[in-house]
């Protein structure tokens, strides 16, 4: 399972401001040997920021490893870099002459059927192309930043290149783990930019008209079309939104509106029967394969990963959610202690189910792992005393799968104190699925697990506060009293 | 733990289309008695199925169970819908002179207090209050679809709403998840569709002009820009992207673009020094407290996070996340079955930590079971072999924690099978950091899986097909000449 690439492809990066920056963390991380040329006296350390950054997020995107990073030159002249090149990818600033200016250089020195992907983000490649000796090497090769991350990278070749080079460099772009999109015509701005630009301008009106800040306008974006912009596109989320009736019906509705004043931003098409008619084709042959129903399902799953995804990061609409947990716990009732302790109580989410229809299996230790949280929050080892340098880390852990649960599907923990004396918390956890048959519920699994209490400073096992131990010698009195589990596996190192 | 709401409170919804049966699965899936009225004789069948889908999906955004869902009735009249209800939500079709007729007969109704929200996305509170005998009840409240997941809303209170009122309006929403926006004035359309009017706009342009289809133009959204706007606005990521010179400095290199023809839509404002400061304040205020360094970690992690809930849902993004897992998998070298195979070979994902800086304890099973389902892929039991109906399910685990590890770190499990016959299937998987000092690495933790072959049609224990069996028995007799691991805990039911 070693990555043993067959043999080492080379790419020269011109230019490495945070564009550029990106594409070198991106090709590296993916086993090339990178050359560098950028002639700032920072532009070491200002790519070592950006390849930091790189290093930290882009291998959590795979769950594979990625391959061993190839090796780095930073070059003192264009011609050293892109000397054995295959790939040149030329991110200097947005001037034209600068651009053949360098275009030109590399070309006098890049081995015969290299490349030269151009990052511009305004330039047409026909604009490119007429000012160097070799156009039919020349493609706009626009990114979005984070280049490391982001997989969208927009293609458009000069009219001289040949199919061959297209499709290898749509080749080597996915190789990279990008999502080349090559498109039909050559247009200022490409299409992304298109429409950056026209929000851009609205949100300029909007703040100048004094009717949001920039921080409400960022709002109602990211909690709102941001997310389903995530998933599906324009075209899509309007396709659900007509419903049955079908795009083209939607569209006519449409007709009118485009006079009104909704935007400051006034040069409309007319939406006559040819326009609708080629949308409302391209949208049959985009998303026809589906219904509106099984669309909608797909969107909103999408939808409550990705919120859910933010909640674990707790920003934008995620933040929103963790708050309404906060609201709904409010009114939960206090614990029973002379009964097993209910430590969860919850549905099964939509983004823990797995190939089999059914809960993963780590979400079953996901939830022991919760009621144990809980748990010490009941006890007293909450955010206060974990802030202070202590908490318990679970040392072992044993589970009895007993039957399957399905998104949507309540279930509960109850948590029972086995031990607690010193530094061991011994707790055995019972999952129900909240079942109106049965008064407990369908038993789904059992948990067993033993904890110690660790010093968060040295990360070694530590004798609890008194109030803990306490609280701990309390409740053992009083669940030594209720039925135990049969044989025990836990707390016994071999 | 079981939500008792003191009061039940009660919404009316006057139109249920998609929106509003929107707002009613949100109102009761909070707890909320809901009335609703439309005359359309299909009515209770659409919100029914807009229900159906709130239901699967709202409650999997929280980690807490929601309350016990409110009552509904489906009233003859305007009148009857509106009698009890303190928050009247108004999403009739958008012609203003039948929202003047049906908020006329809602106000003739309601309860004294009662508040009048309109979901219009066009018309402005003030046009609204013209028509009807006391605007002082009156507010936009404008959702985005789907209405039961995603919270913004907009908030345009009428100008003779009490301040006692609005900040009423907003704790209700807040009470049902949403993320209300308080806009400081009205305008047409208000902000949030004043964007997705000018994006609608160009992309018409773009589609008439042959320069994008409908699905290249939602390719180039939702694998780009869409993902950072699920997270971060248009100004957070520019002033990211302008770097540590400042907003104010990035925003003077856009002055002389507004004049390109960048976009058809070329109504745009001066970018005067006075809109520059502006701007530069208000990004200032909203994101000032966070270095850029800081800003790009948290961008990072949260488009990391969003793309691996994709990936989950093998769409978008993640699909192409998916497909180069499978491009890297492509180098990997088949196993040795004379030792543990290496069933695990990833990085530590962002979104895999927790609270503690560690890799959340669930996530050990996580990567054992991703350990069981490669040794079952290795063994024959694959895509094809489950497809036809049977698979292993995982019976009992029990897990041993020895070490910490945090995001970035590589992992790696190798997998002994210490037994295979019959419907059996007990594994032994050993977890440990990629670390270059030790020849084996770190042990991190140790994992016993006892797994029984099941049909997927029955849900029950079934004996493997020959050939697996087969396969089994042969790795069986090489892995009993391997060490075993001391004490035993799964496979011995009580």
């Amino acid at each position: 399972m070693i990555h043993q690439a067959a043999v080492t492809r080379r790419a020269a990066v011109i230019g490495g401001g945070v564009i550029g920056g990106g594409w070198f963390a991106r090709f590296l991380l993916n086993g090339w040997d990178v050359h560098v040329f950028d002639p700032d006296p920072e532009a070491e350390r200002k790519i070592a920021e950006v390849l930091a950054n790189a290093r930290r997020s882009l291998p959590s995107l795979y769950d594979v490893a990625m391959p061993t990073a190839g090796k780095v030159r930073f070059c003192p002249t264009v011609e050293a870099a892109v000397a054995d090149a295959e790939w040149i990818q030329e991110s200097v600033p947005e001037r034209l002459e600068l651009k053949h200016r360098v275009m030109t250089q590399i070309q006098a020195a890049m081995p015969r059927g290299a490349l030269i992907g151009s990052s511009t983000s305004g330039f047409k490649p026909s604009e490119l192309g007429a000012g160097v000796p070799h156009p039919e090497s020349v493609l706009v090769v626009h990114p979005f930043n984070p280049v490391y991350l982001l997989p969208v990278v927009e293609v458009v070749p000069h009219a001289s290149v040949s199919e061959e080079s297209i499709t290898h460099a749509l080749e080597t772009l996915r190789s990279i783990g990008m999502m080349p999109l090559r498109l039909r015509r050559e247009i200022d701005a490409h299409v992304a930019d298109r429409f950056l630009e026209a929000v851009w301008r609205e949100a300029l009106w909007l703040v100048k008209d004094d009717i949001a800040t920039t921080q409400e306008i960022d709002d109602v974006i990211r909690f709102g079309f941001g997310i389903r912009w995530a998933q599906m596109g324009l075209f899509e989320t309007y396709r659900i939104a007509g419903g049955e009736a079908g795009m083209a019906h939607f569209l006519a509705q449409f007709g009118p509106c485009l006079q009104w004043p909704w935007t400051k931003l006034m040069d409309v098409p007319e939406l006559d029967d040819a326009l609708v008619k080629k949308i409302s084709d391209q949208s049959d042959a985009q998303s026809g394969m589906r219904s509106i129903r099984e669309l909608e399902r797909i969107r909103d799953d999408n939808l409550v990963s990705m919120m859910r995804a933010l909640k674990g990061r707790n920003w934008a609409s995620g933040r929103t959610l963790r708050e309404h947990d906060e609201r709904l716990r409010r009114d939960e009732t206090p614990p029973d202690w002379s009964q097993p302790v209910v430590t969860v109580s919850r549905p099964v989410p939509i983004d823990w189910t797995d190939y089999n229809g059914h809960m993963n299996e780590a979400r079953y230790l996901d939830l022991f792992s919760s009621a144990a949280d809980r748990f010490m929050e009941l006890i007293g080892c909450d955010v206060t005393y974990v802030a202070a340098g202590s908490s318990y880390f679970t040392a072992e852990s044993h589970l009895q799968h007993i039957a399957e649960v399905r998104a949507g599907e309540c279930v509960r923990v109850v948590t029972q104190l086995l031990a607690g004396s010193g530094k061991k918390l011994h707790l055995f956890h019972r999952l129900f699925a909240a079942d109106k048959a049965a008064a407990e519920g369908r038993l789904l699994a059992t948990g067993e697990q033993f904890l110690l209490h660790v010093s968060l400073e040295t990360r070694r096992s530590s004798v609890p506060s008194e109030a803990l131990q306490e609280r701990l010698r309390d409740i053992e009195s009083k669940h030594a009293a209720l039925p135990r589990p049969g044989r025990l596996h836990c707390g016994q190192r071999d």
